[in-house]
């Protein structure tokens, strides 16, 4: 019965890194597929959307049966209950890399970014993935460290993040309305995919000491 | 033992209910701020959110000690993990009333929103209201015909922001990129707020069935 439990146990963390690898993966393809206006890159990061919400309803259902059978306390507990936080947070980390695939799909065979905000969004998408990997390697690692790390490295995030905004505000702004909403709302995917990543550490340090760090400040 | 735990259910319930109050309440004074350009409304939408998390830790807080120490297993349990998750849905509500209210103060004194779009968001504000408040219903009452019953609700929501993109796109937008960015900016937090109470129903339709609808495809 115990091996079972602490195998129902690792299978949640396995399952969670897995759908965390394949969200960067996604947030990866989304860009490329933004950056080039690659339709067959952008459907994919669609249809692989699926996958990522399969294997949430399966964290979901291994969690219900692990606090259903094997009632687990203290530290278990808190990482049962936390894998379906973070469970919600990969699920949405996903959608949103649909959501900027979507847009690159809206506008094929044109390409959605006009040339002066290209290299923010490949910084962006490029510092994105990487949180979302790093966060990964947290649910593999269970380091608390690095996870309480993953919140300075979304600063970057939030920076580009600005700066776009002083581009689309700023009076010179020539690419007309459309191209501005399509960029303004991308920003706002990217950051809300960091602040997920950036969530996913929260979690694994509650885990880890019991006490939630407080949230970050979100624009 | 057995009136406390009963007593605990009903008390994340009755914490939930209130919660969700809270949150239509943010949302509806973050509308009027945004129509009226009313500072002091916005300020208070704000310095409100911090009620709505600290009742969210609360929820979390009586959840992880009824799983501790009650072990509540069937329709209980999917009552206590459900309210896991709506505590999160509603934190969000609440940020994204937050979101609108920072538009608002941050274009004071100047209304953040042109004439032609005025109508299209009281529209959006009142069914947003609206469905945050049938939701609270329905985390009262656990009614799974009535919590279906939100996503054909939020059918006029997501209408309502088509429109806003079809006014948005039109070539004869003429107030400008800062207010196409905040109008498209504004349309998301609504649209993702009702998305919001829309899982709130979801969720208590599991609770009740133990069978989850499918998510709404959303934008």
């Amino acid at each position: 019965m115990r091996t079972a439990y602490y195998e129902q146990l690792a299978g949640l963390g396995d399952h969670l890194a897995e759908m965390c690898g394949l969200a960067a993966t996604s947030m990866e393809r989304a860009t490329q597929a933004l950056l080039e206006a690659d339709l067959t890159l952008a459907e994919q990061v669609i249809a692989d959307h699926e996958h990522v919400t399969d294997l949430s309803r399966r964290v979901e259902e291994i969690a219900l049966r692990l606090l259903a059978l094997q009632q687990p306390v203290a530290s278990d507990l808190r990482m049962v209950v936390g894998s379906i936080h973070i469970g919600a947070d990969i699920d949405r980390m996903s959608a949103l890399a649909v959501h900027v695939a979507s847009i690159s799909r809206l506008r094929h065979p044109d390409c959605a970014l006009p040339g002066d905000v290209r290299a923010s969004f490949a910084e962006m998408g490029s510092r994105a993935v990487a949180l979302a990997r790093t966060a990964r390697e947290v649910l593999q690692s269970r380091d608390p460290d690095k996870a309480g790390r993953l919140r300075d490295e979304d600063d970057a995030v939030d920076a580009e993040h600005r700066h776009l905004f002083t581009l689309l505000i700023d009076h010179k702004w020539q690419d007309g309305v459309c191209s501005a909403v399509d960029v303004a709302l991308l920003g706002r995917y990217y950051e809300r995919f960091a602040d997920h990543a950036v969530e996913i550490g929260r979690r694994v340090v509650f885990e880890a000491t019991g006490g939630l760090p407080l949230t970050k400040q979100m624009a």
